[in-house]
């Protein structure tokens, strides 16, 4: 009887031991899809659906090049907010690339007010587009540095779906210009600052 | 043998409960004071530690208002990239209003860039500042919507610590010129977008 019992307590144990291994173990696995899973999804022929939730993303930088600089009509008229994904954000200050997988949003917000108590200057408006790159070397493995581009559109309402964008649209000028890796690293100070030996 | 065997099933299945909600609860505990600790820290004295982590919060906005449009000298050179504590975001999605203890961080980014491959315009430089406002109805009771004001310097190296600044020194003009509780949302499409009643 004293015997058995001592087995009895040993299994209690090893059993409570494995319990909250399982717990933790299920606690974590529970958590991550908010944490860690896909921040895009494309359907089944390819096209991505619109990204949701990255303005709690990790915004990089926002360029200007409004009307009144461009002769009136500037190719980009509109301020750009831009976020990137935050594991890829974390991978990226932890080694200065882009992992694959990677997911650049670009939202564009309309020049509102442009004088304000602080000066003249350009405020913004409101959201009126949203354009992503993704960089994905089985999807976009024919593309330069395989990133993908898409565009929702340039005013509301967005489009729910997108097609990628022909290499000439978009990768190209982002091939030729952009400091590291297709990325304008050398307008986002948030990556330069994040992963300073890759300036 | 076999009455006693049943009891130490039963006593082993409800230590095996506890113990996972105990693993359970000790998982939810530690993950906590990352996600929903506070953001910033005082002195004794009552200043102000310069908050850390502020470029992985919630971006709202980034005003600009360069030296060129203002006779050389604006009172605010800088693109201001703002951002609020993501606790308080999301209380301010659910109500409108900027809870006690909400933490808006501006960051003054340098105008670097004024040429790039989409055209003339302004392009972010380097981080050159940092100022910080905090809601906070016991520590500000004496200040106009309970909102003190800290500034840790408009070049680097920043401060570590800051004093509240002077009620007229920022408060005043935020008081006058500030769309919804001493915030400029007007300017912020993000906090415009994230409650829309509040516009």
């Amino acid at each position: 009887m004293y015997r058995s019992g001592q087995w009895v307590l040993i299994a209690t144990v090893a059993l409570l031991l494995v319990a909250a291994g399982l717990s933790y173990w299920l606690t974590r696995a529970a958590a991550a899809p908010a944490e860690q899973g896909a921040r895009v999804e494309f359907t089944g022929d390819g096209k991505l659906k619109r990204p949701e939730g990255y303005r709690k993303w990790v915004y990089v930088g926002t360029p200007l090049t409004p009307n009144d600089l461009n002769g009136g009509e500037a190719a980009f008229p509109d301020f750009h907010a831009v976020y990137i994904d935050p594991e890829s954000f974390d991978h990226f200050e932890k080694t200065g690339q882009f992992r694959d997988g990677t997911v650049i949003v670009k939202e564009l917000v309309s020049v509102g007010a442009k004088e304000g108590s602080s000066g003249k200057g350009y405020f913004m408006g409101d959201f009126i587009g949203l354009e992503t790159a993704i960089k994905d070397s089985k999807r976009f493995k024919d593309e330069p540095g395989k990133w993908g581009y898409f565009t929702f559109g340039h005013k509301y309402p967005l489009k729910n779906e997108a097609a990628p964008e022909a290499t000439t649209a978009c990768n190209t000028c982002h091939q030729t210009s952009a400091k590291l890796d297709h990325v304008f690293t050398q307008y986002y100070p948030v990556l330069r600052a994040a992963a300073p030996n890759t300036k």
